[in-house]
C-alpha cells in the first residue's frame, strides 16, 4: 500500500532508556513512533520503525536510519519538519528519503560505525557529563594501539558479547580501531596538564550486543597498565566473556550511523559528526 | 580569620537558573556553596563565594572563577574533590589555589571572555539542544563581520544593555570580535549542505547584563539580510534597546573565564575550551 520512507536521526542518549520500544514508553523508537503517528494523523494507527543498529539506554545517535511503509501521503520532505514538531527538544530526523520496497534499514547495511568519546582528567566531567566516558588515570595510547590493533579481522568476539545478545552469530568483521587523542589548550599549572580527549573510532559489518563498550572496558585495561597489549588476543581467544574487563559507561558511546551502497542514495554522514569533542 | 581560596568551575547551565543565588536553591551559586558548606561540615556556617561574572539562566561556564574566604583549613587540593563530591553531575571545580587576600574574583579580572555556538541548520539541534543556539536560515559571514567591526573599542553600549542592568557605566571596551565558521562534512545529498557551526568569541573588560546576547541578536539580523553591516552603527549610536534586535537565545552562551595578572599564578585557561562545537 504505502510508500517506504527512510528516516536519518539523531538523538542525545542520556535521557532515553535506549533505542528498542518499551512499556515504560521512554525509549527513542517510542517517541519517534508516537510522532509519526500524530504527524501522519491516523488516530490510532501504528507506524512501525526498523533501524540500522539499536542504541543501549545512555548511547547517542548521530545518525540512526530508520525505515517504515508510511500509510499516508505526504511530501517526502514533510516527514522531517512534521515529525520533528512532536519528538522532544533531544532528538530531531535530519532526513527523510522515498527508497524502493527492497530498501531494510538493518539488513541493507553492509557496515556500522561508532565513535567513543573519553576524557582524562583529575576532575569528572562536568559541560560534558553524560556525553563523554571518563578516566583520571592517564592512558598509554600505544599501549592501546597495540592492543587494538590483535581484534582487526574476522574474529569470534563472544569474549565482548552481552548475555542477552540475540545475534546469530558472535563472528563478526573489524576493521582497524582509529585511536586518536585531542591534547587541550591547558593551564598554566596544577592537574589540567593531564588531561585531554580520546577519540576511538569502530566499523564492523555489524557488532554484538555491548561489544564496543566491552573491548572499551579492556583497551583502558590496557591503557592504565592494569594488563599488557597481549591480554587482548587472550581474551579474544578464550571466547567467554568472564575473561575480558567489566562493560564500560555508556556516556561516552555514539553511533555515526550505518553504511550502504551508494546506489541508494542516501546521505552518507550525519551533519553533527564534527561535534564530538 | 580564613585563607583566601580561588576555585575555577566549568558547568552545564541548561538546568540551573543562571549563577546568582535565588531561594529556589537552584542555581550554581546555591549548589556550589551547599557543596562548599558540606565539605567545610561547618554545620550551618554558610560560605559566601563571589564570582567573575555572572551568568544567566541557561548560560554555559567553562572557567568561571571564584573566591571565597574558608573558614576552615583544608589541603588546597582537598577543595577540588570534596567539593566535587557534593556538587551536581554537571557542575565541577576544576582547581583550586590559595591566593592573597588581595585577590577578588570579580575586582582583579583585567577582561573577560565569552564563546557563542550557533548551530545554522535547516533542522534544528538534538544531540547538541541547549548548548547550541540555532538559525536555519544561511547566514552571510562577511556582513557579520563588517557590523561586528562597527563595535570593536570602547563604546557606550546602552543599546545592548538589558533593563535589570547593574553596572555603574554603560562604556566598555569591546576586543575584535572573532567569527569562525566550521563546515560539517555532509551527505550526499539534500538539506545537510546549508548546515555548518558559527563561533563567535567576544572579550571585553567587562559587559553589560545580556549584553553579548543583544549583540547575537543584531549580528544574526544582519546575517540574515534583515538589516545591512553599517546598521550596527545606527543601533550603537541611538544608546537606546528599543532599537535592537530582541535579545537571542542563551543555548550556545559559554563563559570561557576571566582574565588575571599572570602574578596571581592562576590557571589562564579552561580544559574544557577546545571541547566546544
Amino acid at each position: 500500500m504505502g510508500s517506504r520512507i527512510a528516516l536519518g536521526l539523531s538523538y542525545a542518549g542520556q535521557h532515553y532508556s535506549g533505542w528498542q520500544s518499551q512499556s515504560s514508553g521512554n525509549t527513542i523508537q517510542d517517541h519517534l513512533e508516537a510522532a509519526l503517528a500524530r504527524f501522519a494523523g491516523e488516530g490510532n494507527a501504528r507506524i512501525t520503525t526498523l533501524c540500522a543498529g539499536r542504541t543501549d539506554a545512555g548511547v547517542h545517535g548521530l545518525m540512526q536510519v530508520v525505515h517504515f511503509d508510511a500509510p499516508v501521503q505526504r511530501p517526502v520532505a514533510a516527514w522531517v519538519r512534521g515529525t520533528n514538531t512532536f519528538l522532544p527538544s533531544n532528538i530531531a530526523v535530519q532526513w527523510a528519503r522515498a527508497v524502493p520496497d527492497g530498501f531494510h534499514a538493518r539488513a541493507s547495511a553492509t557496515a556500522r560505525r561508532y565513535a567513543y568519546v573519553l576524557l582524562q582528567s583529575p576532575v569528572r566531567p562536568s559541560v560534558e557529563a553524560g556525553r563523554v566516558g571518563w578516566v583520571f588515570r592517564p592512558l598509554d595510547g600505544a599501549a592501546m594501539v597495540a592492543a587494538a590493533r590483535l581484534l582487526e579481522g574476522e574474529h569470534d568476539f563472544s569474549s565482548f558479547r552481552a548475555a542477552a545478545c540475540q545475534a546469530l552469530s558472535p563472528v563478526k568483521t573489524l576493521a582497524p580501531i582509529r585511536i586518536t587523542r585531542s591534547s587541550m589548550p591547558v593551564g598554566s599549572a596544577g592537574s589540567d596538564s593531564a588531561s585531554c580527549y580520546w577519540h576511538f573510532e569502530f566499523e564492523a559489518n555489524a557488532f554484538l550486543h555491548h561489544m564496543i563498550r566491552n573491548i572499551m572496558g579492556c583497551l583502558i585495561a590496557v591503557g592504565q597498565g592494569s594488563q599488557p597489549p597481549e591480554w587482548m588476543a587472550q581474551v579474544l581467544q578464550a571466547r567467554s566473556r568472564k575473561v575480558a574487563a567489566p562493560t564500560f559507561s555508556p556516556d561516552g558511546l555514539y553511533f555515526l550511523g550505518p553504511v550502504y551502497a551508494p546506489s541508494w542514495g542516501l546521505p552518507a554522514r550525519t551533519a553533527a559528526y564534527d561535534w564530538l569533542p
